[in-house]
């Protein structure tokens, strides 16, 4: 998956992931109406509005970039049928042509860091079937327990091709408090990122990377110039572009030389983007072709560093 | 709801608490046949099966102990039936008068993160209606992203009378990978407990315990010792008992003299009893039964270090 993924950003020279991350703010009212009138007001009638909020942003975006980042909180909130929506969103997207990463930063060790890779990349065994549940391309995972949580992760990666990320170095000003401090002269996120180097060699791609990807904010393109180093086989999921407050000029250093080995997320900046003032001529009724505008915007901010 | 436990811990002195971890191979097969008879070996099949070997387990140790911890892998790996019986599991729990903590493990930041707090613990709102989601009792909370990830599980607790147990030293044998590097001379889990510690204060029971717990492995004796010294209003959960081989006379130090501060968790030791060999005469088919009596014996074996 990593290679399909490497592939589709050259294709369409975009190295770019849209993130869904339907805030029912983020949806339009006549969306939420319509939802509400069909279902009520509702847990079912919120995964309504933010499925067919998703639905109008994937069919404007789905040709323009290799990736979307569904964050599961924003679904999770709504109980089971707000997972139902986030299933629904899978399968959409990935009929759309589009690579799905599951943001779920789950982490956990053994058989229950195992029941989650199966759960979101595998298949898990059902009596005689062997069946698929979310059925992500990617997931994000977070390091705290160390390699008894990885290991399961890689095991499912490597029998069905699929890859995860491991946070490293999140984007939010507080990622430091922990992340920044100093063992052995060097940061903590250094010691993860040389750990997701060695997990990431145990499953390489063909085309030179791994299918173990790391986190590393935007905002923070002094310490991703250090990971870059030392993960260069490693892809590289970049929040914090845009809303956050990183700029293009800060990501050069996430990339290599091929113009590989990163992927930058824009998550209410695009889906949102008819809330801006420099989108706002569209009007919420076309919030789609506003997020396809900002698409279209960061995919060429994104060329003049590249 | 840390008071209710700690009332609950002192009335039925019992400082345990049952993990529901129902993989499906504990689940005796006359309840998998049943439940793939009525829906199929498929993701509701299973989820029938595990809600069903729940209620059996529920049934017979709701009198015994004070609360159930379901670990939501177990119940995510079948997709949204999975989650389904996740929330039924929850909802039964809390109407047999069982405390529950729900094992997700979440951490992310900012709206993110309160989207998982509103989601797990508290309310989200839906239009004009405030609306529960999967409404455990208390959630386990992963520290790596810092403050930003914690503080709107404060806030929500804080408005909910609800609580989080944060990781800090992990019951894993490789917990210590990142965990136990030094930093300034001390383990990085130390400083995580003194943030614990920190945060805990913005949120106090009443009986002089925080919302804020931490969890602490069984299986780490020595720094549960100095951990209980750092977080000293801090409530303790401790996996690793029985299975992963923590014994009752390591846990003495992770107690406060007050007999309380902390929570023993034991899941596959009492869910799965009826597979040991000391629990075998019950039988598959009185699986309750051996929980039960698995649940007697460490309750027995827990007062003889209080």
């Amino acid at each position: 998956m990593i290679d399909r993924l490497n592939q589709r950003i050259r294709e369409l020279d975009a190295p770019v992931v849209v993130g869904l991350d339907p805030m029912l703010k983020y949806v339009p009212e006549p969306i939420q109406k319509q939802a509400f009138a069909e279902q009520g007001e509702t847990l079912e009638g919120a995964a309504e509005a933010i499925w067919q909020f998703n639905k109008g942003i994937v069919d404007a975006i789905c040709d323009l970039v290799p990736a979307v980042k569904p964050q599961v909180a924003m679904y999770e909130q709504f109980g089971v049928p707000g997972m139902a929506a986030y299933q629904k969103t899978i399968g959409y997207c990935k009929q759309k042509g589009l690579v799905v990463i599951g943001d779920v930063k789950r982490g956990d060790i053994g058989s229950t860091s195992e029941a989650y890779a199966v759960g979101h990349l595998g298949h898990v065994q059902v009596g005689s079937q062997s069946l698929s549940a979310f059925d992500e391309d990617f997931a994000t995972v977070n390091p705290y327990l160390g390699s008894d949580g990885i290991r399961p992760f890689l095991e499912v990666c490597q029998k069905e091709k699929k890859g995860i990320f491991v946070l490293v170095k999140t984007s939010n000003p507080s990622s430091g408090e922990f992340q920044d401090r100093l063992i052995d002269g060097r940061p903590l996120y250094e010691w993860v990122g040389e750990q997701v180097a060695r997990w990431g060699q145990e499953a390489m791609g063909e085309g030179g990377y791994s299918y173990v990807g790391a986190v590393v904010g935007a905002t923070y393109p002094e310490m991703g110039k250090v990971l870059r180093k030392i993960m260069p086989k490693t892809c590289i999921l970049v929040p914090g572009y845009g809303a956050q407050g990183g700029k293009a000029a800060d990501l050069a250093p996430y990339f290599n030389e091929d113009g590989l080995g990163a992927i930058v997320n824009s998550s209410r900046g695009i889906i949102a983007a008819y809330k801006q003032e420099k989108y706002a001529q569209f009007g919420p009724e076309h919030f789609g072709d506003a997020a396809r505008q900002a698409a279209l915007d960061m995919i060429a901010d994104l060329k003049t560093i590249r």
